[in-house]
């Protein structure tokens, strides 16, 4: 077994397996298992099917909890940013998890290394093993230093409207009334500007205009968020 | 709340939801929330975002326990046939899940509660909220009985090819030897016909012929299934 990876686990995410043949098999892929027959080794497809589910589960009880106010389809976006491959392949790279798989010589001389897929599939085979041996919390606390502090941080949430985004920034610390209002309409009907002010605890924290009601609601909470955000 | 509908959970299914709104809010249609704006109530669409990863999880697990020979590939096909749109509309229907949901007049007009999608989004509306209520391993007691035993049963196992599904039979008692012997090849070689029969622990359990000898162990392995799911 790689002792490199072994340390990585320990020092960076304290984790210590219990079974290591399962942490072996989800770093094994199987062109390594076809050109090495003779060692009936397994590969790690298997426990790339569970973890995928663990890490569905997790991140769906992450983001419904600290989003309390978001709607269903912003969150199932939003989701779907966090576990798409290029996210997953990025965090099993940062893990240096793509230093410790097992490759056939073909896969490694094509470069299925730093091939995306092959990471991302990776990523969910150690969540699998990790969640076989030591159970769903152990997972969670692996993400909750892996994952979480980037979905906190906003890393994807280009996903969410900026109306939702205002809201979520400014509730963390606690429930404020934030509150829109529309100061202006200009212009002919076929051609009409609205402008719009937000406000939180009635203190004003942005303005934006656009061609319709919404669309200046949203320019003024993109206003506000530049101004937190800064 | 709906009386049969707690009735119903308490008598088939041994669910006593101890925070009695999370039930309320996933039987509780969007349409119906529209129609009464003056109650404030939530619809149960988050409950499903939360339902739809708890069924997942729970899901592949028991697939990657029951099926321990059985490639991703084929889990995943299995997996899909479990949690599809018909068949979760199927199972909130056998639960009679179907009676208790709170649809707004229009829905309920336009035949809402028959609607697949509907009953599919009921269906995991409910686990989210009995997740959230009772935890994981309650909603597996849920599952164990209303799908799991279809599953056993084969009630989607067409997924399956015939060689697979005839191993995870036999090999549900314990480890046996099943093995394919070609017997026959005849004809010219544009048109040859493979013969082959199969054997469990060195007893002929099915004979069949196919164009070649992957078809052949095929139509083998179907015929020996034909005499065992008699």
């Amino acid at each position: 077994m790689d002792q490199k990876l072994i340390t990585n686990l320990k020092e960076n995410y304290q984790i210590i397996f219990n079974n290591v043949s399962l942490l072996e098999q989800a770093f094994t892929h199987s062109s390594y298992v076809n050109e090495h027959r003779n060692l009936h080794l397994s590969d790690n497809e298997r426990l790339e099917f569970l973890g995928d589910a663990v890490l569905e589960l997790l991140v769906s009880r992450f983001l419904f909890q600290t989003y309390p106010n978001v709607t269903e389809g912003k969150l199932t976006k939003l989701r779907a940013a966090i576990v798409r491959e290029d996210s997953l392949s990025q965090f099993a790279k940062e893990c240096q998890f793509d230093q410790a798989i097992r490759l056939g010589k073909g896969e490694e001389n094509s470069g299925g290394r730093k091939r995306p897929s092959l990471l991302c599939d990776l990523f969910e085979s150690f969540l699998g093993a990790l969640y076989l041996d030591q159970g769903l919390e152990v997972v969670e606390q692996f993400l909750k230093q892996v994952i979480y502090p980037k979905v906190l941080a906003g890393a994807f949430s280009h996903e969410m409207d900026h109306k939702t985004r205002l809201q979520e920034i400014l509730q963390k610390a606690g429930d404020v009334l934030i509150d829109y209002r529309l100061i202006k309409e200009e212009g002919p009907a076929h051609d009409r500007l609205f402008s719009t002010e937000v406000y939180c605890d009635q203190v004003l924290i942005g303005t934006g205009s656009g061609r319709s009601k919404k669309l200046a609601e949203q320019a003024a909470a993109a206003d506000a968020l530049s101004h937190i955000e800064e």
